[in-house]
């Protein structure tokens, strides 16, 4: 396979920096498929996003997914292409406690530059927790300041 | 009006610490009308939460609006009840610069333990950068471990 460069690749394989909000999200790249469009992702959930029940709070499930559904669309891109996530939905299945999640992101349709993205965050016995979908749009790299 | 007490007001009025994420979100609470099931917050948002292009990533976009939403509800409830969103979404409209935002919650519309939630997210020049719809359910306080 060619070598793959631009914004995602460069951070998976260590050329750039992790963006600094996949840090804080404790995101690791664990597996990626570009030609079928899927990603799988881990997370580490802190303490410091729970609510009084000890259980991390939606918002930072919300989070999560939101970069579960972008990287797996980031993954197919071009080297001067970007994504613009312009809504995300997110249902909530399962408390949430801190420790290590797993992320599955999926391109589950594209037509020019609009894709539908969906989503999963699972804790470790593998339960569901929250799914997501997303619709994003695919823009040049140059623009990614000035998009949402 | 009689003291008002629960977890939302013990937090607001300093009998019970912040909630952890809460803090991480840098939230504060600028105006509240229960009867009107109206708040306003406040969030200040980190270079820890920034994309490579230096804008605040959605994800902590969506973060902040469930953090909106949920407090217009918690806000209206009895001391013994607690509030769980199953479901957010999301509209992204603007691209959000690090820094202090402004967040306004409704309660659109209640029916029994449900509730219909809407929220918006305010930059320092006034410009809505996101709104968010969301559904929760009004729960036993005893529960709230046991939610999402």
């Amino acid at each position: 396979m060619a070598e793959r460069t631009g914004p995602f690749w460069d951070g998976v394989e260590g050329r750039a920096p992790k963006p600094r909000a996949a840090q804080t999200l404790g995101l690791e790249v664990v597996a990626v498929d570009p030609e079928a469009g899927t990603i799988e992702l881990s997370f580490e959930a802190v303490e410091d996003w729970t609510n009084p029940a000890g259980n991390v709070l939606g918002a930072f499930v919300a989070a999560m997914l939101y970069d579960v559904v972008g990287p797996a669309l980031l993954a197919t891109l071009e080297p001067d292409e970007f994504q613009s996530t312009l809504e995300l939905g997110v249902h909530f299945l399962r408390p949430v406690r801190p420790g290590r999640l797993t992320g599955r992101g999926r391109v589950a349709h594209r037509r020019g530059d609009l894709a539908h993205l969906e989503g999963s965050l699972h804790d470790p016995d593998g339960a569901t927790v929250a799914t997501a979908t997303a619709t994003a749009r695919v823009i040049p790299l140059a623009e990614a300041r000035d998009a949402v």
